[in-house]
């Protein structure tokens, strides 16, 4: 009755065993190993002329961002669509949830639309793993408060492995993370993804912004000196520092924050040889990091960026279809 | 001149007699059941592991909404994209109404982009009425002003023929419809709808609340009191209540509303055997509805709310390529 | 690995030179006349039943609109998915640039989703000429402060020789454009294209809003009395009036700039047998321009319109697949 009412692609089904990417639970090294041999292919994919593969035809992302993001956002429709899926995207604003509707409510509303994959950023720790109580569809974790956000984690040890000079692996290796650790997601999500890959971690910031618990986890030292930080490291990440942290009286004082925490080209010296600068983004120039670093040869924040797309494209390929 | 500037389904042609869904008139009982058993195809092609077909391919859908509601437009939106068709969102905010241009001025603009068909809603009754005489598009109505919402009673009718235990047809089946019928479009679409139908429908709310007008329709019935309004229902839809007309002193007190009008387990003791709780959602909690009616084995809110994307693409199939 | 990981059209390739719509700099008579040739092809495609061909299937096109324009952004989003490419559009409300972020950290970050092309529109004159020497994608300008607005300049040269009757050719043609010519990017555009298409070019309004040095170029003249520039004008484009020119003393009264400068019928009879009326909307009926003129059969404000896809199909088609 229906032209063509036969389905584009039957082929690719969904595993048996349900896998969302909402922190590293559940996820073993070669979990991750693998995922980062799939975004390999999907870097090639974006170096062609015709970006775009039919590898996700038929099937529809949700974008849900209670939080707003365009940049993480758009990243992730565009991984959608170089694979040829369909996007809804929602947005908390325009939504009922401001007509006091509770969460699960706005789910199931918009589980009616029968999404397979939901991305999801939420301000509130733990709302995509809540959401994946509730609905049978997949569910990516965009970023929730200040718990994880597990594909920057994914997009920065992918960077690392495919720019650092000689690399053999990421046991033995040094992360460093200097500034405001406290408020950041992608410093704990970066915790847990390369400490399970083997390599160590050094989280360094003013005592304030440092909380001491993170430094109980296995392969993980805190400091509050730089330059002990950043001693011998293969890879440096600045946070990007939140101008309201210094109103709070977290700070002492801007000025003091950039004398004592401030990446620079100077205490890089101290960083192993080839020792790569990271940046999650946006950057403030000459706050957190110096300006002249974030263009020097040795610092891949443009490659960070550049990768966002593969990796995205990767775990979305790999919930959806990937056997695992 | 151009590679492939052959069209990709010429076999999908308009029909030559332009028909929109406005609202019910001109619409048969046949017609209705026919675009109720499509539904019943397209429900199944959402229970697919692959939710797409190419039915569409080749239209272009605008949705113009002049008034927010994202969980209608994202419905229509999946409606349209799980038939392939293309989507173009318009909504008043950023457009150039807010210079001062009329509505036909701006439909003029709009329709330079050539959709195939516009999704309407707005807040003046009789917007959807006026486009489709300025237009060459088909015209969906997806709710203007206190007038009409005919999707939404589409999907209602349809969620009871699919789950009303032993459905024999609608002759004979009696509808309550509880709380503020005057401001509700959804009330009024589905008086149009279940009468066509060969149902009854019963009307109940508090005086302020319930214009005498809408009785004198043929199978129409009001009443102030709810548990007249139950006695012998097959189904029974609590409308929400909007809290400003408590402000406008419409109303007594939400605690007398209440009292007076909540549908609840025990008032549901006087309705047919069988008989399903329906909500349009979204529900406020103990105010019009019991909270735990809502999750009620008879409730069948959540089936209305999945069915929205069958329905819709049933509609969307229908106008566009339905042989009529 | 990936299933149908090959692409989708690789014939379709880049040019060797790249080339972007800036302004008319760098673009030739012939060049343009390719241009609107293609567009007769795309004007035909529109007419169809199905108004879609493959022609930019696996390109996607971004839309940066740093200033709010949706009809502007819908036509070339309507032009690039007629043409099956896939489509980003960012908006800078929602964007880090809020966060105090440089144009060019933004740009960056989009340019890390690779689209083939952008269309850029920005309140800064010159901006789309700076985003094209950071980005390896095309660039199409969509307006740029004052200083032009190329595909709006097209659909009006477009449009003319669709619709004047006898068309001969743009060498001596006269095209008279009244108003706010000041603050007009279209009227800048149009002076470069219709010039370098061998037209003359008749610039007129008050004293305040004409700038002396738009006379300096070959083909364009200038004059503050309304009569003299319609006189044997074969086109008459009135420009919007914006309300706020008045309030800040550019103009002496609304009644007066109506009764020296408004198009009307009676005025029109100076022109050139069978002239055109053209404005580029939104139009203020009765200010700028007579609203009975708007709807007389000799003005063309509505087919100005309706070429914005076609013209918009031409540009996109022809910068990313046209052998130039």
């Amino acid at each position: 009755m229906i032209p063509g009412s036969t389905p584009l692609a039957e082929t690719a089904a969904k595993t048996s065993r349900r896998r969302h990417l909402l922190d590293f639970e559940g996820w073993s090294r070669d979990d991750v190993l693998a995922l980062l041999d799939t975004t390999d292919v999907m870097a090639q994919v974006m170096q062609r002329t015709i970006k775009k593969v039919p590898a996700l035809q038929g099937f529809t992302i949700g974008t849900l961002f209670f939080e707003d993001s365009t940049r993480t956002r758009l990243s992730f429709e565009r991984a959608a669509r170089a694979q040829s899926a369909d996007v809804i995207s929602f947005a908390a604003g325009g939504s009922s949830l401001s007509k006091g509707e509770s969460l699960k409510d706005t789910l199931r509303t918009i589980d009616a639309l029968q999404a397979d994959l939901y991305v999801v950023r939420h301000q509130a720790a733990g709302a995509p793993h809540q959401i994946a109580r509730w609905t049978d569809a997949l569910v990516v974790n965009a970023g929730d408060g200040r718990r994880a956000h597990p594909t920057q984690a994914l997009l920065d040890a992918y960077t690392f492995r495919a720019r650092f000079e000689g690399f053999d692996g990421f046991a033995g290796k040094r992360l460093a993370i200097v500034g405001d650790v406290m408020h950041s997601r992608v410093a704990r999500s970066n915790v847990a993804l390369w400490t399970l890959l083997g390599a160590e971690v050094v989280l360094c910031g003013p005592r304030t912004l440092l909380p001491a618990e993170l430094g109980q986890a296995r392969g993980v030292t805190l400091t509050h000196r730089v330059d002990e930080a950043l001693e011998g490291a293969h890879a440096v990440m600045a946070l990007r520092l939140q101008h309201e942290r210094m109103t709070r009286g977290l700070l002492p004082s801007l000025a003091e924050y950039r004398q004592r925490y401030q990446v620079t080209r100077k205490r890089m010296r101290a960083a192993h040889a080839g020792a790569l600068v990271m940046h999650p983004g946006p950057i403030n120039r000459d706050i957190e990091l110096e300006g002249a670093l974030a263009d020097a040869p040795y610092s891949v924040i443009e490659a960070q960026v550049a990768n966002g797309v593969p990796v995205r494209m990767a775990i979305l390929y790999t919930l959806l279809v990937g056997s695992r």
